[in-house]
């Protein structure tokens, strides 16, 4: 179920498949999202017509309701199909891991890969449980990114090179794409990211990611602090913040997104780093992640404040902070259950069900 | 995949085969609520000492590890299993009806029933989605309880009655049972409990249901105030206020939350007026209810409060308000996500993942 990908930055089952021509640079990115297409207006109405006729109460599914016809405006089709989920890991190093903000040392990225390939990871068995398809994609785990609190974690190339990974992972075909990351030290990668990008201070932003105790929460908080210093002044620009401050998965999910819109793919979102990874494409342009749903809000603390920065409600919290996707993919059983409702729903006059007084 | 069982009160597949010795008057009941059996330790223990071994920082699912717990203590196994639910919605009429509670004439509870047992209705799509056992039990629809405002819903023996059928519908064998209701005017029902319960005004429990507008509010506000000065001085037994305000479905899920209990079966509740039925025993023992979750948060904002009050915190929270059991039928994909990464996940031994630093 599983795949792995080498560390060679090209995706096993997308090698020249890719449903995108790949930018090269961030020039080329930013001129992709000026291009971005909107929401399928027709499908979304049909969406909300039928929904007034089923067998209930009108909105009284709630969110279910505002799935289905979500996933009708971004598919561009009515009725929706949630038949063929994905979920895609993006595995990368940080340099900044050498500091010590982990609880775990940072083979632990490679090893943890090597578990999601022998289907013994928490998010193998979600996908199996909804019938979904896993890939794990490994970005260069020899590799890490450079240490951020002593320059760029990446180069304006390396940068671009894992966003246009990320665009090429992305299949057409698939009903929804959720995203997740591994990769040790990356919630400190994503502090620094969200207060570079929606400002507060370190302690905003951070967290006991993997399991850090009180004395790692200040040294993590003094890494970010650190990081923000050396590049003051030089974090105006979103994917200057992704390069400097991010890692090669954090991008890889960025691009992934951009694909996924040009694809007509609605996106579930995972945690705190994957939402980072997505806040600079919001950062770029509000409505870039339009076609997205945050499947979760994480114990990760950072994560409720980002979600209000990017103005996002997630579907359900349950004090998850594994990563792997495994949020986004607990919530594909809830989005087949809104397309259920939707299209198996028999109609007021089908059911021959009085309507209200 | 629905059954119905005609209003004979006979449950079609448990007539003589139910897992308990039904009760047959109050004291029965009282006397069965003090003979109910706890959690198993063992199990809950052997549980949560496997979490700590499996291939994730400890805690990390936060709910789910939580919800693995709960099943293998009240199972009474481990590990805990979830491939046989059943999903059990009861429905009933109510004399209040006539009042024009509701924003549905009475007879749709009988037409909903059918459209459940055509396929037709949103919680046979969500048992679908999960391959949970849909049951339907129908309680004398044809003979509606008394207007709670002239007098008590119910005698004793037709309230004991309803809950030793609600008993008779539990089996041996289920992995999980997810209880619901069909009933309308029911939520004026539930709101009448709770005031009597747990105190407030009638605004503070009363919500639209299925729709009522303002001037639907006030009315429903202002019959639940009635009901309350006729039952005055005479509610200070929650099993009273039970046959004085409620109605037969309630006082089936009471009984078939006590069945469950006996029969070492977990419980997820639906909605408000499931949950106003559960109260019901939460207010005779506050542990009788340890061996059920909350699947969902309903719209109907009493809901919120009485979750609060029986110091409870439901699983998801979508803005649903369909009652049916559809919240409850949701939030099965949830309970077998906890046990397939409780069973499924390999051991940091296993994978070859290095533990904390």
């Amino acid at each position: 179920m599983a795949g792995s990908n080498g560390d060679d930055r090209t995706p096993q089952n997308g090698a020249g498949g890719g449903a995108q021509e790949a930018p090269a640079s961030f020039d080329e990115i930013r001129q992709l999202l000026g291009e971005l297409p909107g929401p399928d207006l027709a499908s979304r109405s049909a969406a909300a017509t039928r929904q007034q006729q089923l067998t209930k109460p009108r909105g009284s599914l709630g969110r279910l309701e505002e799935l289905a016809e979500w996933l009708a405006a971004w598919q561009g089709a009515h009725p929706p199909r949630l038949n063929r989920p994905r979920v895609a890991v993006f595995a990368g190093n940080h340099g900044v891991a050498a500091r010590g903000v982990s609880a775990y040392p940072a083979e632990v990225t490679q090893q943890m890969v090597q578990n999601f390939i022998d289907g013994g990871a928490a998010i193998n068995q979600l996908c199996a449980n909804c019938d979904a398809d896993l890939r794990v994609y490994e970005l260069a785990l020899d590799q890490p990114t450079a240490d951020f609190c002593q320059g760029p974690a990446m180069s304006e190339d390396e940068c671009a090179r894992a966003m246009a990974y990320g665009m090429l992972a992305v299949e057409e075909g698939f009903d929804v794409m959720a995203l997740g990351e591994m990769g040790i030290a990356n919630t400190t990668s994503a502090a620094a990211i969200c207060c570079a990008l929606f400002g507060g201070t370190p302690a905003d932003w951070i967290g006991p990611g993997s399991g850090v105790d009180q004395a790692g929460l200040s040294h993590k908080a003094e890494v970010v602090g650190q990081a923000l210093a050396v590049h003051q002044g030089q974090l105006d620009d979103p994917l200057e913040v992704l390069r400097r401050l991010g890692g090669l998965e954090l991008a890889a999910i960025a691009g992934a997104i951009l694909a996924c819109r040009l694809a007509r793919t609605p996106v579930l979102l995972d945690g705190f780093t994957c939402t980072a990874a997505a806040a600079v494409l919001y950062r770029l342009d509000r409505h870039a992640l339009d076609h997205c749903v945050v499947a979760h809000v994480s114990a990760e603390p950072g994560h409720r404040r980002l979600l209000q920065a990017i103005e996002k409600r997630a579907l359900v919290d349950l004090d998850m902070r594994l990563g792997e996707a495994s949020g986004a993919a607990l919530a594909i059983p809830l989005l087949q259950a809104a397309v259920s409702c939707h299209t198996g729903m028999a109609t007021f006059d089908e059911a021959g069900v009085s309507t209200p007084d």
